[in-house]
């Protein structure tokens, strides 16, 4: 089972244009359970199931259209052919292209600041996906887009929705049952709040991250186990609006993601002095009362959820954050 | 089965001075491969097996002699009879009374530097049971006095023993299999470096930590194997006196047992912002070709684990490093 064959399956031979270009924006998302370990690498398919929220208007918007050579524009420069990024994206298009010698012209935005370390490849991929459909006027359920973004990145398969997402790891070899949906559950004051302590690219990328982790961490084994407790008690959260117990499953989640890289050989340790600095100042901002919890993905920047009620003292307490709303 | 069952079972009814006072000494210790987990809280039997090594002239001088009332002088200081450091010893020799009204002067010193964070309830209790024994006479074998000093802290079953020490989880409900013993190698060129960024008392303290994680921490299920794995590949390292492998397991060990407390719940962080920045210290240096491997206990502080032959490195790029050389 390779990732033509989860194309082949899902848009079958309906590849040509019906419009000059194809055009979509997509939203970043944060997980709340994530998103750990890979069972298929080539397909994307995880071990668990993961639980996100989506940044509202943050993320990506892409434009699509046929062209004499790939190109991609990022942020309106053009990306070297050369480059990990472009690379990435052109062997994604392979999947799509009717001839070989079909070429495409990407131009894609972030609105996101990049140095605020928020997954952009989930937003982009997903926007990228959701322009071809548009493009080539493949009319599919958001279902089997968000089965054709995780193809690209994994977490894309959740960036295909608005507010809370659930993807589900699915069983089958195919994995065409491994897909997100949108949780039907609105929670306009939910506030993040994303602190960014290092814009530098990170050393090891999440994939190998995962890679490392699946097959090194002894401790990884309890893993699974323990996102699927949390992902049960997360959806309850939603379901009960819960606040206090939203913020301290995704926390414990997060740290026990990072716990499993930590146990890995070698040891991945994404967290700069100052991540840890972050923590503590969030478990002490707790203890005196002010209801925060932080989340982190494979990076050392912090996002602190938070409640709408309680902004005026984030922003006193993180005066660089910057405020995401998700159910804008 | 009882602390004062074990007691009993030892020493039987032997319990009169044989001298006017008993004195001893007992090197702290620093575990390679980490105990972390009570089967059994009240006799401190483990989870796991643990190999350490002993810090040579580094540890606790302990003097004992009857006395009127209960007391104790910690590095020439009384310590109040209410504080928790004065009631667990107190709780601890009421094991060994011959009468209720039975009551001990203990003069204890450590002469290791109090800010260097080493454990100090390892080398005070192992100093405190050899002084028992000196003061009345008992003769044990070192393997049993290994257990009486194991139920005033569990690694102080490993400081009765000079160079690494092993020890055995046992399987007996009755603990009486649960002891250190020594391991016949010498390694004079060890060194261990250690590295202090707080002198604040932790805010929760091991045995807590440990019972925490045990009962709370979904990863802690994969810790036992990995301490199993770890500690033949530590025993296997001396044998060989390969000091890289011996340094990289040791790491690991520690970082897997810090993974299992950052993913207990409430989560367990004991690093402070220097911890990490010292983290990445050690490994900037080893990418760069210094030999330096670091492992850290429930606590803040590092420990840098070199060879003799990079003394000069080490003293350069760590400054305020106390350097111990624990085969002296």
């Amino acid at each position: 089972m390779t990732r033509k064959d989860s194309v082949e399956k899902i848009i079958g031979a309906s590849k040509s244009p019906k419009k000059p270009s194809g055009r979509a924006f997509a939203p970043s998302n944060i997980a709340l359970c994530k998103y750990w370990g890979k069972r298929n690498v080539e397909l994307n398919l995880p071990v668990n199931s993961s639980l996100s929220v989506s940044l509202g208007r943050l993320g990506t918007e892409t434009f699509i259209s046929q062209a004499d050579q790939d190109q991609v524009w990022l942020n309106d420069e053009l990306v070297t052919s050369d480059a990990p990024f472009a690379q990435r994206l052109f062997r994604f298009l392979d999947l799509f292209r009717p001839a070989d010698d079909y070429k495409f012209t990407i131009r894609t935005k972030n609105n996101i600041p990049t140095a605020a370390g928020l997954a952009s490849s989930a937003s982009g991929y997903a926007a990228l996906v959701l322009a071809l459909n548009d493009f080539w006027g493949w009319d599919l359920e958001l279902r089997e887009l968000s089965i054709l973004a995780r193809l690209g990145s994994g977490s894309a398969s959740r960036s295909l929705f608005h507010g809370f997402v659930e993807w589900h790891r699915g069983e089958a070899v195919d994995g065409l049952d491994s897909y997100a949906e949108q949780i039907d559950v609105q929670w306009p004051d939910l506030r993040i709040a994303v602190l960014s302590v290092s814009q530098e690219k990170k050393a090891v990328g999440s994939t190998e991250g995962m890679n490392r982790t699946v097959e090194t961490s002894a401790l990884y084994k309890s893993w699974p186990q323990q996102a699927e407790r949390d992902i049960k008690e997360i959806r309850q959260a939603i379901a009960d609006q819960d606040f206090s117990k939203l913020g301290a499953v995704a926390e414990s989640n997060a740290l026990a993601m990072h716990a499993t890289m930590i146990a890995a050989d070698p040891p991945l340790l994404y967290w700069l002095p100052e991540t840890v600095e972050l923590f503590r100042k969030v478990w002490t901002l707790r203890n005196d009362g002010l209801p925060v919890y932080f989340t982190i993905d494979a990076g050392p920047n912090v996002k602190v959820l938070f409640e709408e009620k309680h902004e005026t003292s984030v922003r006193e307490y993180f005066p660089d954050a910057k405020i995401v709303i998700p159910f804008e």
